[in-house]
């Protein structure tokens, strides 16, 4: 399959790579490093990527950023972060990428455990995570072509606990290898609609 | 307690209304019909509401709304009044209202059944529907001064299915009278961080 892996030079981006290169030609886009260089915060640059990159048979995107920040202090403001970038980005890689990739092709899409399990600081990071996984469920049921749509739901993974280790107190780290099968069981498998939860 | 209802003049807010009146002052807002006009999709119009509405124990919005299509025919554009108003407009009735309510005081919103059971034309309003859903249960572990916060999943009501029948066929609607028992519940209980379904 010809993979357009958007946020592959990320962490998990990486791991995903690694897990497809072996029986799949890779794509690897990303804002400021990957093969292809988009900005999923930008209508057209996603559209752009689309019309560059013809012949996609899977869409993955290991991408979205969020504010990290007691509620208390995230104003309307630095809660547009996770709408612009993890929310709306993923969303609408999907919905302007329904008319470009190929008959039976699939997206999948990350969220992430707080959605399930909240964290002190990681209100808007839920939220977007909530919209994605829902409208992942949903569209699932009206994609045409053929076309499938899951979505992905890391724990805290063990390579990101220096960054991330003080928010997820309690948590039981996964490896990246772990989240990795979880994209590869999306693109590779048939199934559409779903949550593969990584915890 | 004096409660804030935001949606008070539909048709799931009359039917609060009419619930909690016997026992609270109740002050309606809406877009063009209530005791006082406000427009969610606007910060100034929400924060401008709460300097002039003071001293209110609870925050309940029944209101919110999304575009209703075909995936195929979703826009990023379309999409965005789902985010505007179904999902940001609630979340920053929250986030401006966390500074102005009372101690011990609560926010109720409103969600919907297609965030679990896909319907057709669906996906904008899943999606609104989800990020609220996972925004209420992890703000609820963060909110100050004993604040509460919830959110009320009904499926399709009864007194809609002139409106929406069309939409939800094999779905079991439901009274607007039990709908509105779950916001009574949030705002008289004591829990917080609930999704009450109402199927
Ligand atoms: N790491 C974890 O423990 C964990 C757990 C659960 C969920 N998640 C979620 O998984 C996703 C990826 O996490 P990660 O730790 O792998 O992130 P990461 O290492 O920071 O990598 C982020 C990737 O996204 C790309 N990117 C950033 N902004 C972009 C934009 N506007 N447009 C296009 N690409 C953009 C980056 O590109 P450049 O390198 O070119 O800038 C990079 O490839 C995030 O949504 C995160 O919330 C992570
Ligand atoms: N009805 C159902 O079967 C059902 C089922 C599940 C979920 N829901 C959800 O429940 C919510 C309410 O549904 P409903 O059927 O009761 O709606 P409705 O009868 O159409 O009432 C909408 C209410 O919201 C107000 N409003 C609209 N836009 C506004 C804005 N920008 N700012 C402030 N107020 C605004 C309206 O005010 P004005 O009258 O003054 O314009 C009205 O009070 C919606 O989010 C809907 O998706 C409904």
């Amino acid at each position: 399959m010809r993979v357009l892996l958007i946020g592959g030079t990320g962490t998990i981006g990486k791991s995903v790579a690694d897990k497809l290169k072996p029986n799949h030609e890779i794509i690897i886009a990303s804002k400021s490093n990957g093969d292809y260089l988009v900005d999923i915060t930008s209508l057209d640059s996603i559209e752009q990527m689309y019309k560059d990159i013809p012949n996609i048979d899977a869409v993955i995107s290991t991408t979205g950023a969020s504010h990290f920040g007691h509620l208390s202090d995230l104003t309307p403001e630095l809660n547009e972060v996770a709408i612009n970038s993890k929310l709306k980005g993923q969303v609408n890689l999907v919905l302007i990428g329904q008319n470009y990739i190929n008959d039976g092709g699939s997206f999948t899409l990350t969220t992430g455990i707080m959605m399930d399990d909240p964290i002190l600081k990681g209100s808007s990071a839920a939220m977007a995570n909530g919209a994605v996984a829902s409208f992942v469920k949903s569209a699932a049921i009206e994609l045409k072509r053929n076309m499938r749509i899951n979505s992905v739901s890391p724990n805290v993974l063990e390579e990101s606990l220096d960054k991330y280790g003080e928010f997820f107190k309690g948590f039981n780290p996964v490896s990246a290898n772990r989240v990795a099968n979880a994209f590869a069981k999306s693109v590779e498998g048939a199934q559409t609609g779903q949550v593969y939860r990584v915890y």
